[in-house]
């Protein structure tokens, strides 16, 4: 997936992804200090640029990594690479460090390093075979930051597959809320969709599918959902940049759906995936 | 503090600290996935190692990060680094990442980086100024496990700061937990040794004071202590490798101690040096 010719940008200088490497020293090994964000390229072009550069500049301001470029310069850069590799799908991963700290606590110059790799397009009808969750008693540090904590969701990953799920939904204090690199939604029995609003972070995805839902006419709410109103509504879906919306068959065991052409998930993806089309 | 001659060890070879980097696309790096261990060296003689080693093989273990290496080999690289490097009084940091990831989840061949640096010895006697400090709402994921998540300990630091403090300590729950890196110990009115035993590091200096404490006829307890017990308390103090132990004179604004020769936390901290220079 990744030939080694790829150039990516590392701190000042385009170099082949195979020689990009930072120091031991660097606050994200020795501390696991960091920030990133990830967008979807098609052919020449980033999806929804603009929303993933501002939440960028919003993580990296909110912990304090200060790395010099502003939006214009990190936008030349994503171009820059886009031009330079010619893939015809792929993601690019902007990475920001707490660099090397001389007494591994201090923050000073921070590390950007911004990636380009091919990817597997998401599938380009909705899925009815859908996604099994299961859930775990979580709630990620500094939720709103778009971190690059995963050490939980990285450390589940064995007990996740040994319950035959896909994925693992977080939930606290009753409250659902995320999974670890997806929102999710819920279209309740009276049709309102409702996705989780505070101590989540607010995915791209999620932005236009709340957009996307009021233009359709569909009342729409962020709020507190509780793992009963899981199990007790019409539908369940995730949404991601990668995946844009997947519906959810299973929870804990607990059968949802059936999902058909009518699912208002179905209809979601569809007015995504058209959103995603004009945009090109 | 770091010359950039001395030798480090990372995945089969030793090299300059200042060429000692890896890929970006190793899980550190991209999701804050690691482990490691810190140990005092004095001169050619490491402190605790088997302790050390003890719970850094456990870590890994518990983290699923097998790097082929076992304790005897381990046990070289570190006086092999002593040997060449030929430090007065340093540190000695084993860290072991989840490696580079084809698709940025799954471990595939961690990363093992063994680094020395000088370090400034701790002082000789108590510090009886002591330390100051402010608390904060927060269990760290997997406390058991010494991963390298200090996301919240370096995002707190301008708070801690502007605080007053020193450092933070962390409570949820109405339990009093422990500090980023190091344990804490409170003497009650009756004069027993309580620490936190359960969502807690286990210190390797916090394993030794309680030993030491035993010797010494003092009634010891691993429990749950609240906030109220520490303002109750006769005294506080932390532990850690580099610090050996410091009596906390505030929490919170709230004042505590004073401290003198004949308290507890100094006594300990006599014994403590004495085991150390006996097992150099």
């Amino acid at each position: 997936m990744q030939p080694s010719n790829q150039i990516c940008f590392l701190n000042g200088q385009y170099l082949p992804i195979t020689r990009a490497a930072i120091s031991v020293n660097d606050l994200s090994v020795q501390r696991g200090y960091g920030i990133f964000d990830f967008l979807r390229v098609v052919g020449q072009q980033p999806l929804y640029l603009a929303d993933h550069l501002d939440r960028f500049f919003r993580s990296a301001k909110e912990m304090r990594l200060e790395q010099g470029l502003d939006r214009e310069e990190v936008t030349e850069i994503i171009f820059h690479l886009i031009h330079e590799n010619r893939l015809a799908y792929s993601g690019i991963r902007l990475l920001l460090t707490g660099g090397s700290s001389p007494d591994g606590f201090q923050i000073l110059r921070p590390s950007l390093a911004i990636v380009q790799k091919e990817l597997a397009p998401p599938p380009d009808t909705l899925l009815y075979q859908g996604y099994q969750l299961v859930s775990y008693p979580h709630q990620r540090q500094l939720p709103h930051i778009k971190t690059i904590d995963y050490l939980m969701a990285i450390w589940l990953q064995p007990w996740i597959r040994e319950q035959g799920a896909d994925d693992v939904l977080y939930h606290q204090a009753g409250r659902v809320l995320e999974l670890p690199r997806s929102n999710i939604f819920i279209i309740t029995r009276s049709g309102i969709l409702q996705t989780p609003g505070d101590q989540v972070l607010h995915g791209v995805t999620r932005k236009q599918i709340l957009e996307l839902a009021a233009a359709m006419g569909i009342p729409v709410a962020e709020t507190d959902i509780t793992m009963d109103a899981i199990r007790d509504a019409r539908e369940v879906f995730i949404s991601s940049s990668t995946k844009r919306i997947l519906p959810v068959v299973k929870v804990d065991g607990f059968e949802l759906g059936p999902y058909t052409k009518d699912s208002i998930a179905a209809k979601l993806f569809e007015a995504l995936k058209e959103k995603e089309q004009k945009s090109l």
